[in-house]
């Protein structure tokens, strides 16, 4: 079930084949899922989402890699996106996430959406000495 | 504002003041945020929710303490709780957390957010090879 | 701070002077707070909105007043929403809620938000048993 | 996979029949979806739910019908409800959304997500010239 | 499709046994229903997760078991978790709930769902007599 | 309340003084809002961030500006974010929104919400015609 139709033959496209061409060299694998297959619907989109996907978690920074697909999937799960749950959780074990990380994950996740919610039920006043602006 | 009114005394609630001298030894601060002030209007809220606060957030475990903190505020962000996002972003400078990890923080929250609006605008089909169950 | 110019004289409008009065009359109560006030920009708007609540929160029905509050609370919480939050907490203690139950909603509202970050996480697929479509 | 059972002859009920027929006249189709045939487990709730569908998405009025429904599209992606994604994006297609508007779309909503949790997480000031009210 | 693979022979972890053991105690019944299944892939994550829904759900309380289900129900579907709100909706049934209950549940979460969007859009700023804090 | 300081002097950083001049000249006014002081906590951030709104909303496109900044008002209210709903209200107005465009804009976000909670409580199937991929 998708909403739009995906192409019998994406890289047929230049473009397309030159966003495929750089995922499977920047991830070391021949495999390209659904979510760059439907971009391709559209070739802006899917240089822009791609070309910030891989700059922003694909290019060593100040949080290691598996930092960053823990995050990835702590707001994919807020969000309610299966799509990107199911697709960042095989990065992350990818990226060694072990099962003992995996269940803490899901602890802070299910943690903060409680006191999210607690707090937001309360309506409680943010403290002054935690406003920085 | 707040939908309840946080007790004038609540230390003299012998319960409360364990808590909140829990808390104080815990965290090593005389400084207890407006969160444990509202929840302490009911005692067994307060208890257990500081109890599990303290188990996920302030043990030793798999995932360090900072990025802890950085997934409280990922989860946060998305539920749209702004009492939250400040405590917690309090928190993650406390333990650490750089100018320069904090604007990665930005991007990551705000690049998968991006994706998973996308990927639910086109419903995109989770690839076969993500499903473990 | 509001998007809208509220009307500094609703009422000179008689069709928003109708629907006032009947807030005043199913209420039994001279005030009228500010969602009503700012959706007297549009009288179309104001009419149906008010229709509605009135026929499904001021009826009579299969489910007693202080439940629908309840359940009103709830959803305000989940969808973040600050107003909704504040004008039904306030309406639920009017029609009796007790600290006990509003500790209980909160103890509900926060573990149904757990849960429900756990389940989306989790990608749990729904038991057939479940399935009644 | 439903939380209810559809009617197997929902149009034995007269007053199911007269919101289907009035669906296929407005549509000028004989195509009942599935959102209409769930609902007609509760007439009350399946007249009222047409009634305002009807009104607000199927009347002449300020903003053009596909403008409607690529607002209905974007407000339920940000939901997360995957029925009202499909079939408002159908509905956009036959009133004449062309691919280049539907990426436009995945643009528009995917950025305004991006800028929301950008704008949550620095919990940025409103600008007082933004207030009318 | 889930993310994580279920144990083939959970029961042989003796915590997960007495977890389960407890499950079909409390609930009367054979049936272990796959979030718990699951969930089963971190112990701890199952006792801790257990003993609050056992504690909140299944001890008498202020608010009867029914109106306990409805609200877990209302917070599912405005966080957009088809698991919760499959599994609830059969734990409402089972408790009671009514068709007409059911439907009545329906029309007040899709008012709320309205209004909170409604004091959204317009920024609707809080009554002062709504503040308690 | 904000949860970074904005700079004092943010133009003093060239970057950051080459963005919100193009912000005043693609927008022709003086006038640059907080979004972007804040974000200039982090000139790659900002870069990035008004590289793509810019892009994508003030660049002549299949849609038309108003209607962009409708999207962007449905999305950032179904997302909670007050302060892109106050700032992007403001921009609908700079663009020619009517009051009575603005009133019809709020019926759809709300019509929509309100079905894509019943959709979501009815775990509606996705009727196959619907699928395109």
């Amino acid at each position: 079930m998708s909403t739009i139709a995906p192409c019998a033959d994406p890289e047929s496209n230049p473009r397309v084949k030159a966003v495929f061409d750089d995922i499977r060299a920047t991830r070391q694998t021949d495999f390209i899922n659904n979510m760059w297959r439907y971009l391709a619907f559209d070739p802006d989109l899917l240089e822009q989402t791609w070309r910030d996907v891989k700059r922003i978690m694909a290019t060593p920074s100040a949080l290691d890699p598996l930092t960053k697909e823990l995050l990835y999937i702590a707001v994919s799960v807020a969000n309610g996106c299966g799509y990107c749950v199911h697709s960042h959780t095989a990065s992350a074990r990818a990226k060694g996430m072990s099962p003992q990380q995996h269940a803490e994950l899901m602890s802070i996740v299910s943690l903060a959406a409680r006191t999210n919610h607690l707090a937001t039920a309360l309506q409680v006043p943010v403290d002054p000495v935690f406003d920085r602006g």
